[in-house]
């Protein structure tokens, strides 16, 4: 954890910055080990400091590494000011995308003489590659996504209600050690199977449903994130057929991803696939995305990306294909990129599962 | 639903703004009814917008009320220009809290002809008298906490893992219609029922144990909020002193809440039952907070809340009593503020429960 805080440190001199404020909750994490939800991280050239407020000093105390711990009773700056922690006159970066407008304005009105420089991805692209210890987690979260699979395929059954097979992953999620859900399950069926974000309903599951079910797990504040599609008796021929391109569009992806190629490519190798098959159209997502800390990160694997796929980054792929007011099909796995190829960290079949 | 954006507009008013920018999700909830992750509302003297992007498409035209819907690819802002929305020179109010830098300065950027003007707490603020039928959703809510503990209080036992405890917290909540989790469960035994925002470790339950459990449902957006503390086999005496001088203090606060009272005021009912126990440092939070859309949200009843408990308004009634690294104590109610006085949301038993 302590080369995290020197890769941040050359980042900060190529930016030319004196100090950098670490606002997102994830970052903490990654940075000082801090799992509470407030606090505030800050790294200067030779010094770190975490600050919360105290009722979190306990666990401040036992998680924090790296830093000077600063606990305070309610206003996480002042004590910046306070203990004159800043550096005088120099450029300080931030998180312009985790620090809210109110932060903002109160960090410039207490340190008039600093430069606030507003930084993109700074600690999200640092955090690509993972370390063997990142790995193990992720590749324990995958396990865990494949084991709740085995125990959930039983409840997908015609009749049953999308929340309650909602409930029925979480809960075995939880007994399996899954520290929390790393986004609130989808289990969508029917014609809500073509919306990529629908959560799930009161709906009961009907004969000649798709059901797009996607999930994960947590592992030391590591996420997985996948998703089957199952067919509740025998689906239509047009989402069967689409089940079919998908899944080989995933076969694909997986196949071709390799180090140094941008997210771009790699999304293109299934959108071709799936063009080829007739579903330009309905393909309208991006491939995937980065997995780690936070479940959507970096790199973007897009039409637009230019992000490199790092060696040791982790990746979802996810094509999909959707018929809106009809249904959708979407198939996810996980992969560890590695300097020979890659590695599935969710290794569940592909094969349409029929239910009755 | 549409008196709550007239309430706005005569906000808006009193606050010389001719224009609001809804950017916090609740927010969005509550004055347009829309459930998605991702959007932007816009209400002007004349008119009101709501912005999502196409993954929200179907769901925005199932949802949205009282406003305009704007579809678009991926930038929210760029279509508030497109379409010349806003008011070209006047006073753009927004959510201070709310809105990051990198939004902000987006903005800043697109409209430079606008006078950006932070706000604190302006919709938070509305929402504090519920309707009939925001009522009817929080005392389902509260109704439904009450049935999860009824089938959870079994699986407190010896030897029980807190994170199992917590699984079945939630399988039952979802179990009984609970849209979500309003927050991660804290289940704390032993020492760790000492540190107030605990959630769950994998630690069992032993004899001699308090386990303090604070959890909640989720009913239309409307969340309840309890706590209840138990023992398993006889605790030792401080803590059992300690769990009567808390229920005490619970039930002198339930009976004093009224509206038109400022939160310091209710605060002091059962601080000072607390001190006259000689509990002074022990309780070191707030009394409780107000629930609504957002699960901590106003009025704050603190030792400096100068907020007004109107009538209508929901809150939680939570004092605890808690010695580091030996055990803590808490009770936690919802209560719904009445011009006659109040009724309590979460009617469950406060005596002692002893498990073996």
């Amino acid at each position: 954890m302590q080369d995290r805080i020197a890769r941040v440190r050359a980042e900060m001199q190529r930016a030319n910055l004196a100090s950098f404020l670490v606002s997102a909750a994830p970052h903490w994490r990654y940075l000082f080990g801090f799992t509470g939800s407030n606090g505030l991280g800050l790294i200067t050239a030779d010094r770190c400091f975490f600050v919360t407020d105290w009722r979190y000093q306990e666990q401040a105390q036992v998680e924090v590494r790296n830093a000077e711990i600063l606990i305070v009773r309610r206003d996480l700056l002042a004590v910046l000011k306070e203990k004159q922690i800043l550096p005088a006159g120099g450029r300080l970066g931030f998180e312009a995308g985790h620090l809210s407008f109110r932060y903002f304005s109160q960090l410039q009105k207490s340190f008039d003489q600093l430069r606030f420089v507003a930084t993109e991805h700074f600690v999200e692209k640092i955090a690509i590659p993972k370390s063997a210890e990142e790995i193990a987690s992720l590749r324990q979260a995958g396990a865990m996504a494949c084991a709740v699979w085995d125990q959930v395929l039983p409840f997908i059954q015609r009749g049953a209600k999308e929340s309650d097979i909602a409930a029925e992953i979480i809960y075995r999620s939880r007994k399996l050690g899954s520290e929390t859900e790393p986004f609130e399950p989808i289990v969508a069926s029917g014609p809500r199977s073509a919306l990529p974000h629908a959560r799930s309903s009161g709906r009961r599951l009907q004969s000649g449903d798709v059901v797009v079910i996607d999930y994960g797990c947590v592992v030391a504040g590591y996420a997985s994130d996948v998703t089957r599609t199952v067919a509740v008796g025998e689906p239509p021929a047009k989402l069967r057929q689409a089940y079919f391109a998908v899944k080989e569009a995933c076969r694909l992806a997986c196949e071709a991803a390799r180090p140094g190629m941008e997210g771009i490519q790699l999304d293109e190798v299934a959108r071709k696939h799936l063009e080829s098959c007739g579903f330009k159209e309905e393909f309208n997502h991006s491939l995937g995305h980065g997995l780690g800390l936070d479940v959507h990160s970096l790199p973007r694997l897009g039409p637009e990306s230019k992000d490199v796929i790092a060696a040791n980054a982790v990746i979802t792929i996810e094509p999909g294909v959707y018929f809106p007011d009809f249904g959708g099909v979407r198939i996810e796995d996980d992969l560890l990129v590695t300097a020979a190829g890659n590695e599935v960290l969710t290794p569940m079949s592909r094969e349409l599962f029929v239910v009755e």
